[in-house]
């Protein structure tokens, strides 16, 4: 490509992310009980009150809502991506294990680009200490987890995961009123405990991705036993995008309900590009190391070595990339089990590892070194996300052999990164027909022993380039209520195109709503809440409240207004979908009021009421609408 | 509002819809066996050869498709809708029963519309005979169906449910790779005779909604054995629109493949709207006759009449609608249900009828004159879509005492129904959570005898007002995968606006992919070819191959020229998301064709082929990427 360093330069000069409340929300933060300095945030979306017929009012309460957005979203706070946001973590109390700060990076690639005076200017010159274990130790949550210790980030988590909500329960106890869930095994407590995190940890069934170099992090939980939590991806490639969009992507990918982004760059300066955003981000960074890899030896798979990778894993582990990637699960005698494919191998890495193992006739080295791989993860605590490079990429390549296979070998690598205590996730596919998810998220069950699984929607046809977040949100959503803890996002562009800022939050926003539908569906505690507030403001026509606790307030809002623009049109008793002569909902109201303006149970209005409703209903002018 | 009518004539004098063929797609017309004059639409999906490394090329069929798009995509088709369409189905051989044509209107709303002076201008011009049966008889498909008659209708949609596909089968099984269905009890046969249709009808599993006055109309057929059906809403309120507007609206949905249409309207000019769809439209035409019976008592709910009633489904029976919704089970003791829910009734006509009853503490007309609505419904052929008047318009709602006693009141008027030969399907909910949505169609199923099935979404949670066209696909790909026959869709406007040509297309695009899905995960034979098709495509790089097999061609191609506009681009053997170096699909090609080339099966190239393939890599120049 054409930019100079220099364009790239100005580019960041100018870098602008976005700022400022969602509308109607209020940022908050909640403290610590064992971690007083702990600032756990939350949104609070404030409502309007109810005025009823008597003219009385009723007031509505503020409802909290889980908030991946950062500082960003927080008035209160300046932002400056050139310095990238404050290395909070690193004022916790220290949790108890040897951590050593490095004088230089121990990476010879980091070395090499920090000297580099070409890439100078492209820099984030805030540069952080560089921290490890000491002495081959472990600092991993799991390791913790599995020695008794609660640490800041698992208290974090778990008042984060509680969304504020306990004291509505007792004050607003109709707002809970929700469906029994079916769970499909999975078991989620009312209230969330650091002590029932560190216990998931521990057993490997939930992750906290979050690198000791990375303490800008806003610590969350990726596990069945929690909401189902989404991924966006974010990079450039070879072809476009500059690191200042990129920054940009994140911030704006949060602020639409991101809880992890991969950035998985492909181009140029990959290396500057991760630090500018790790620096800035709140939420887990994850990426696909073979990629830089790659571009290391330019993009000839077959001069990938061990030495070269590892450094790589070392200069990402350092600059607090969160969770890797790695297709370790890519094994020679799979390949051939791809041949006759419809669409082969679909997964860059894993279409690289096989390129890798048939050149050289071997197992990849992310196979034979997996041990050494663990020892580097667990230095910086680093999360596996184990690939799936032979995921299916059609409809008709689900759940083959090969696909089965790599799935099988993923959940031996997971005992072996558990036997170092490093935390585990595991990468499922692709494309699926619905009657085939269930048995996806039943054998990675079964064979990654419950280990946090993720995955990339699935796409339940083929046959809608252009709108594949919506065939794989359906996918998504069902398996996320079978158990997968979180969701890769697709965006509008999959297949075509790289994702501008408005796929990132069409494809945001629609897999929120898969999350969503499947924390309902499973029936956790507290998800209703928000469905049961909305539809409340819908029924009583507060437009602005209905738009508040809506998933994208903005665009609700601008629907509406190309009907109805008037700002009067926010208070009507109607909608542009009926008109004032059609509004079922008034009618409604008329009813439920009547009922309780008796002080009558349902039981007795169904009993007697009706006659007397006919008699008031004519002596009323046999009128019911507000006019 | 403002409207004068002349300003309509204007408007319709200026109207265009919009036609031409969608693209990449060439129109074809099969004809009938029993009934040679039938011409059974198809859309032919053309591809280009696929070129193999040889220099050698494969040629790709054409791929037929379902086509809903009516006469407006046949270039050689000239479209006048002054004229309105040809009246097709009264040049079929006539079936043995004695029609009368009426010299006038049999409805008195319809003959004083006709004398009226006012509406003139905007009235269509090319006015139908009107036909009816005569001496009381019976001109229902299920009639027919019953008394063993097999009707150019029934072989029409038996044709069109094959898709053209049968020859495919013989000379490209490859295309035909598809996985084990799950249909929890639906049993699509591999080819769908006449003979089956008319079974199905005949025991009320199907429908064939069509009026004999719709002689404009492409039969189509509704049930759980078929492929599943879209239904869009359009139509004009008090608040906006124009006639115009609503006939290239109903052009405009049918294009992206809405397989019927239902007018909403409730402003003014209803029935001289309707004619013009109607005129115009190859897809079924639904109403809710409610609607335009509360504009002529000026939307006092409690003044209609059962006289006043009668003369709407006279009046619109014989302009031609295709199927009415008719509210008939919401009866007086199901409304006290209602009192404690969070939206109470959601339904427009729901409400209406709920208000009337109320106002004269008896039950509706509907209900109490159910058999005399059958007598007009036999008479013309309408089918009854039984409105779920009580649906739930929140989550909390779903499922509840009043949804479902409503729902087993529309099974007693099924029978009823069914005891006049009447056609009938059922329309359900809603808003409901994943883990609920089974239940209904099981409650369906059972107390409704499996009677078509027409849901509203639904809608797996509340809170994405601007995005419910996703949170509902979600529901409806599942409950179209449960047994559902046809899916109304909702639109990105819902609970906000009314939607426009924007919102009609992606709400049919996406509802598009929840039948899809459904036919898929359901195991419809023939279903999964058009995946195959495109996912061959796309690993062949055939980018505008894989554009016209989509279901939005424009789309797809606009994406990918966001970001690769060039026109070498598109044949590129790689795209802009991983660029030329990252391309797995082009690796994966390699590996097929290696195998391929050696003749091997692929139990060979596992045992044997490993280690040469590395030899030859190597001897390749270790690249196999094309540059």
């Amino acid at each position: 490509m054409a930019t100079r360093p220099t364009d790239m330069v100005n580019t960041m000069q100018d870098a602008a992310v976005t700022c400022g409340p969602i509308p109607g929300s209020h940022k908050r933060y909640l403290g610590g009980v064992r971690f007083p300095e702990l600032r756990i945030p939350l949104r609070e979306i404030r409502q309007s009150d109810s005025r009823k017929r008597d003219g009385s009012l009723e007031v509505n309460p503020a409802i909290p809502v889980y908030d991946c957005s950062g500082p960003y979203t927080d008035p209160d706070v300046v932002i400056d991506i050139h310095a990238g946001l404050p290395a909070m973590r690193w004022q916790w109390s220290p949790t108890d294990t040897a951590i050593e700060s490095r004088p230089e990076p121990g990476s010879a690639y980091g070395r090499a680009r920090l000297a580099d005076v070409r890439t100078a200017d492209l820099r984030f010159h805030h540069r952080r200490e560089i921290r490890r274990a000491a002495n081959g130790g472990n600092v991993s949550q799991m390791h913790y987890a599995r020695r008794g210790i609660i640490t800041p980030e698992m208290e974090f988590v778990a008042i984060r995961e509680n969304q504020g909500l306990e004291h509505l329960r007792a004050s607003h106890p109709a707002l809970f009123r929700a469906h029994r869930g079916e769970s499909f095994g999975a078991q989620i407590p009312d209230t969330i405990t650091p002590e029932f995190v560190r216990d998931e940890i521990a057993r490997g069934r939930a992750i906290i991705p979050a690198n000791i170099n990375h303490p800008e992090l806003e610590p969350m939980i990726i596990g069945r036993n929690f909401l189902v939590k989404i991924n966006a991806n974010i990079g450039n490639s070879a072809v476009t995008s500059s690191i200042a969009e990129e920054v940009e992507k994140m911030v704006w990918s949060i602020r639409w309900g991101a809880d992890t982004v991969m950035d998985l760059s492909t181009g140029r300066h990959i290396h500057e590009t991760r630090e500018w955003i790790i620096r800035n981000s709140p939420v887990p960074i994850g990426t696909v190391p073979i990629y830089q890899a790659l571009e290391k030896v330019d993009g000839k798979a077959e001069d990938l070595t061990w030495d070269l990778f590892r450094d790589t894993l070392i200069e990402q582990a350092e600059q607090g990339v969160d969770y890797f990637t790695i297709h370790a699960g890519v094994l020679l005698r799979y390949i051939p089990l791809t041949a006759n494919r419809l669409t082969g191998i679909v997964s860059r890495g894993g279409s690289i590892m096989a390129k890798w193992c048939l050149a050289h006739h071997q197992e990849s080295f992310l196979y034979t070194h997996f041990e050494e791989i663990c020892e580097i993860m667990k230095a910086y605590d680093v999360s596996f996300s184990l690939g799936d490079g032979l995921r299916p990429g059609s409809l008709a390549d689900a759940n083959d052999e090969a696909q089965f296979a790599e799935l099988h070998t993923l959940g031996e690598l997971t005992r072996i990164a558990w036997k170092h205590d490093v935390q585990v996730m595991i990468e499922g596919p692709g494309h699926v027909p619905m009657q085939l998810i269930k048995a996806n998220m039943e054998e990675e069950l079964q064979h990654c022993f419950e280990a946090p699984f993720y995955t990339l929607g699935p796409l339940t046809t083929d046959i809608a380039p252009g709108y594949d977040h919506i065939t794989s949100a359906i996918g998504a959503a069902q398996i996320g209520w079978y158990g997968t803890a979180m969701l890769c996002y697709v965006t509008p562009k999959e297949h075509l195109g790289l994702p501008d800022k408005n796929d990132v939050r069409e494809g945001a926003i629609t897999y929120k709503i898969a999350a969503h539908a499947a924390d309902l569906a499973k029936g956790h505690p507290g998800a209703q809440v928000r469905d049961n507030a909305l539809s409340k403001a819908r029924f009583e026509f507060r437009w602005e409240d209905q738009f508040h606790l809506g998933l994208d307030p903005e665009k609700a809002r601008e629907y509406h207004d190309e009907t109805l623009p008037q700002e009067g049109a926010k208070a009507a008793h109607f909608c542009s979908m009926c008109g004032p002569h059609f509004c079922s909902m008034k009618i409604s109201q008329d009813l439920q009021e009547y009922a309780q303006s008796k002080g009558e149970d349902i039981e007795t209005a169904r009993l007697e009421g009706l006659q007397e409703k006919a008699e008031d209903f004519k002596r009323l002018g046999k009128n019911i609408y507000l006019r």
